[in-house]
């Protein structure tokens, strides 16, 4: 933290800051120079919260100046951290696509949609068994039958899944089905969730909050880290912003930012960003493009009689064709 | 909903989105006249999702026309709900001032506090037991000690008290000692605690999310009404924006639309939204201004040793100045 | 500014940065000690854009630590600025109310609000003669017929008045009648209306743009003062966020942060923000309740055939109710 | 416009709102059925501001559902319009590509860059002779200097040259000697200059406002055209949100909603969106990937010495790396 001095505070107040901040435990030095004075706060540890100092009498302003990442930091890290799904790699040197329904409707669906998108290229298969809805009369998913069909699907695909867990009374149960679990954009910062899946021994997607900097979002996977689960995936969803075109805003700076902080894989869902079908392709192709390490796209062989998010869902044909685009920009990348 | 159709759509293109309505179980109507045809989709129960069809040949949009929410709409129950919570009524004629620490931290601290905030005129005392944190490794809260210090605040104060309950691990234990159940601003989406708080028997302070819609606030709100529980106060604490003076940026407007939209109670949490302390007291007697039913504050007789968001708690002696600028404002008011 | 460098950084990378800093004209100090070095840059002159060095090797962060305005800031003039309008002091310890329809549209229209608002207790009378509108194809104002309506207002009323300069091609036409020449949110970075207004004798309201910063707005009012031209009032009129319910959200936070950084007063226009008038009335309370300087409020004798924004302008009726409440709570903060 | 009525609405309450549109000029026609009764507005010519029928009795809100623009519109013109720039033809098949440097700074910066970029692929020369600051105190631009630097750069390497014009004062001198007047993003909204360069018989680039929505931005485009210029480029250059990891938040879901609504191309400026260099190629390089009609890129060959923006600027090496990838890319998406 760095204490900035207004350009007419006295020695006294100078001096009267370090005071307080040494009587607080922590190392206070000050830079003399220029039109003011300024005070560095050294050796603290984690996060810092000596802001107050900001109301004592002659101060300007805090900065915080160190990051609270820890365990999720390429400074404590430098190589990629590459996460096994299965027999599928997140994380490395090639991209990895998730697809699947918004939600698990019926044994047929599932099927009739993962073989669909296992023949275009995607890798792991992904459905909501139970869903977090706005409105408490909208469709919640199959629950534990839902699960069942995800084992289902992984028997007759080889397709690992992945589905979301929505909160600590059906966490058991989902990770006894699942490879991956996802934690939802609402859930970004249902610390007590974190926690559990920090506990586990599958890998965790978690979304990152609809208003979440990219600092929570970080913070949100150290907790997971810090219960001893090293396997976290993260996936930009689209932020909130005044924007109405689409459904929220997709933030493509995030993911070189989060590579560059983190050895974590950071990948893309452009479903659930754009909101409508026409701009997940472009959206998809450009999470490509700013190289993530994967895609995950929601696809409906009938979107127009799904129970959710069917007007975001893309059909096989689409997918597929969006596969060998995908594919081909990814070799780009490596030219 | 209304199906806008493009200039140029053919007669078929109006009669297929017609009939594709009526196969999916709504009612629809084509408004001619204009320079384009409208379809309106009528007697749709709750939430409809027709927005699949804005992707039919000839469709140029589709608008949401009626809310979604039910029981918390002003529509179903045109009086106000008043919540008692002890002696005291929260959205009655009387404005609520709820203060007292972010954390409690120990017995000594709370009642000091208690004491101090009760003699300037505070209704209800509020203090942390479980704390939800960015970081990990941050203070945490006291836990069932700091609910056992809440209850005997309130056994010496004669102050009822709330306190937040992260997650169902901790619910039926914080049910057990406080009387207002405080749901944070990250868990407004948390659907399962939110059910539980709809199954509990104590009234709920439900806190808007950091990027939440009023609409999505108020479908909330529906789902702990929806279990059974009438008794729910709105919070408004701030929304998430590009402004960087303010931890939030306070949505004054929000008191005035949610009580024409809903029968609620709505009380203003300048505390958090600020995050500042000389912006506290503006934006409190602001927030009594617009008429809200009540004010959240946090005060420290100590803010510079406080264990989380000392930065912004009021000394005591400015909680008092405050309490009788509040009043003064709330009599102009009822002029 | 502020180079926070890698924990692994070398001590050579140190050196590389101090070096660069220097040859560019810098001052450069290292902060060693706890876990990462630190380099303080010094004696900067005005806006320092070095925020190149964060890709020097071993850089982890540039951040900036001053800010750039000087002219407007507090800590060059310490007193309150009182810009005096004619007879009326805005800035004082009297706060200021401006009231008026959104434009000019006839004498007769314009002289019943004036004399209504004036009865009511309006010290300044506000009225658009050039609007800057959205559409090419909407009401765009009486041009210079509205300037001499302004000037009959004046006389009639002994009101000053202030209505909006839209552009260089109108601004000597705008200066020859207008009390306080209003610069729109559009136009809050045209830097040449700015420079042109820093050469007039009149006072200026400068509206914050619907995006901008603090620091932004105050550097806008900085281009006018480097003119010359030391009346400025800032306005602020709601930013643009997601919130759907009113056009902008009104920052109220942004009134008590101005004071701090500034010298100049601050007015807060309710109108603009809301959109939509049940929500004027509180917001207008609210801005007397944060301490801003005065209210700038849209009044309209008949909305309903307003030529525009009648939907968000108050009747009189509940104009002079609203001056009795504004005045009631500005005695309470004077208490 | 649809007006929506509350259940509770009495038919008489209907009555008088279509009777009051009637007399407003609007044609009204009543939608019953389903638990409450809407209100098409009809024949309504241009934008219609009849929103303050949502305040009469019985009515609960008013909707828009036509959207205001014409010229700009694909529903007046289906065919894509293609800007001829010298031999250069932006939104015809194949994308454009505009690099140079933020500022001229002198003829052998501007020739040095010029070369590079046309080497590596670039199709139009940009650069700054006046130049938006947002303090008064940053380097404006070499002014006509600057303009006489980019007509030496278009004689000798052969491409068409860009740059912003940014006000009445500067436009005939900037229209002299540019091939494209670039508008920026602070002047979205400065309508006098959007008319002035309407009567221009030079293809304007006009940039999306920090904060514009859509809809915003093609009414800025209207204006152009509804003056008789029919060469607008558009350019989404990122919107401000909470986001603090870059400049402003690229909005690429822009690229196909206004290639849906609008017949004009538009390119996207990564630079200015990022602020950083180390997120330009990647943004860049999704900017192909979603179909945009091309990108802007700034380039310099010593960017620590650029005299604004050297941190967002690309190497020319950098660069030729970028068009080898982003060739590759638009190949791809032929396939």
């Amino acid at each position: 933290m760095l204490i900035v001095m207004r350009r007419d505070a006295a020695e006294e107040h100078v001096k009267k800051v370090i005071q307080m901040l040494e009587e607080n435990g922590y190392k206070a030095r000050s830079i003399p120079g220029g039109e003011r004075v300024s005070i560095a706060v050294l050796y603290n540890k984690a996060p810092v919260d000596a802001a107050w100092v900001q109301e004592m009498p002659g101060v300007k302003e805090a900065i915080a100046v160190t990051r609270p990442f820890k365990l999720v930091s390429r400074e404590t890290k430098a190589e990629d951290t590459v996460v096994k799904v299965g027999h599928v790699a997140v994380g490395g040197e090639k991209m990895t696509v998730i697809a699947g329904p918004c939600a698990i409707e019926d044994e047929s669906q599932a099927l009739t949609i993962a073989e669909a998108v296992r023949a275009a290229g995607a890798d792991i298969f992904r459905g909501g068994a139970f869903k977090p809805r706005t409105s408490p009369y909208s469709f919640q998913g199959l629950g534990e039958k839902g699960l069942q069909i995800l084992a289902k699907v992984r028997e007759a695909t080889g397709m690992p899944v992945a589905t979301e867990v929505m909160d600590l009374a059906c966490f058991d149960m989902v990770e006894a089905y699942a490879d991956i679990l996802q934690i939802g954009t609402r859930n970004m910062q249902n610390f007590s969730l974190l926690r559990r899946a920090g506990e586990s021994g599958r890998p965790v997607l978690l979304k990152r909050g609809m208003s979440a900097t990219v600092e929570e979002w970080l913070m949100a996977a150290e907790y997971i880290m810090a219960e001893g689960n090293p396997n976290v995936i993260l996936c930009e969803r689209g932020v909130r912003t005044f924007v109405r075109h689409s459904r929220n805003t997709l933030d493509f700076s995030a993911v070189p930012v989060v590579q560059r902080e983190s050895h974590l894989p950071v990948i893309v869902d452009p479903s659930h960003a754009a909101g409508f079908r026409d701009q997940v392709m472009p959206l998809a192709r450009a999470a490509v493009a700013v190289n993530a390490d994967g895609v995950m796209v929601e696809v409906h062989h009938a979107p127009e009689k799904a129970k959710s998010d069917g007007v975001q869902s893309l059909y096989p044909s689409q997918f597929a064709a969006l596969c060998r685009q995908m594919q081909a920009i990814e070799e780009v990348l490596h030219l």
